[in-house]
């Protein structure tokens, strides 16, 4: 379901342009060239999914501005990993834009890490077990 | 256009499926109840975008699998970070499947984590800058 909301090429550019502190409908508009009507959409849905809150910041007359919520600020691995695949994947000239964290400018890499040992590990060494939640996915047994 | 190739739902599923070591056309359509034309197509789509290669594996009669190619293998941080995302802000009783790193046994978390200094980050310390790809979406200029 996370696909539902991140599973659209306007909608991860819109996110994009949040985390880039983007948060005015105009300002979408003109950085995204993208079309009014679709916008207006994308932002409909992201305010639905919970990603994105509307707030007002102007009474007369009404203005309001999109802000990240705690929910959508948390997709920033999942956008930062598809730029990283596309980057070195899909891009004929190389990254038009390097992702650096800014206090020491090292740049930005999404990679499976282990925090226990510190290291970073290939996904042939993932495995996986039950969770909480998997009891809702299986039909009751006769016991319960 | 990263999102071209992960962001359907069926594509993802096939390839959580090609991670846990499924490969077989029929293993596929049993595991994920998944109606044939609709993963023939998808895997068709997958094996022309490069992320699955297509192997004969029995001559008589002919017989293919599909194996993640390293294009394919380095989606696994996108669809960890999807899954984890889902878990934890979608999925009512909690995740149905917990993923663990294998020698260790430790869960399996995508962060932004800084390789210089060995520290997760939020994504407010993120900064951009142009990469060796700005060029190209930039109209030549004069001089050039």
């Amino acid at each position: 379901r996370s696909l539902d909301i991140v599973g659209d090429r306007w909608s991860i550019l819109i996110l994009r342009a949040a985390f880039r502190g983007l948060r005015r409908f105009d300002q979408l508009r003109r950085a995204l060239d993208i079309p009014k009507a679709v916008l207006a959409d994308r932002l409909r849905k992201l305010v639905e999914a919970g990603v994105l809150a509307r707030h007002r910041y102007q009474d007369h007359p009404p203005r309001h501005e999109y802000r990240l919520t705690a929910m959508g600020r948390e997709l920033s691995p999942i956008l930062v990993a598809l730029m990283q695949w596309g980057d070195r994947w899909l891009s004929e000239n190389g990254p038009p834009t390097v992702l650096v964290h800014e206090p020491c400018g090292t740049e930005v890499r999404m990679a499976l890490h282990c925090t226990a040992s510190g290291e970073d590990f290939p996904p042939t060494a993932i495995t996986s077990r039950p969770g909480p939640g998997a009891a809702a996915l299986r039909p009751p047994t006769e016991s319960t």
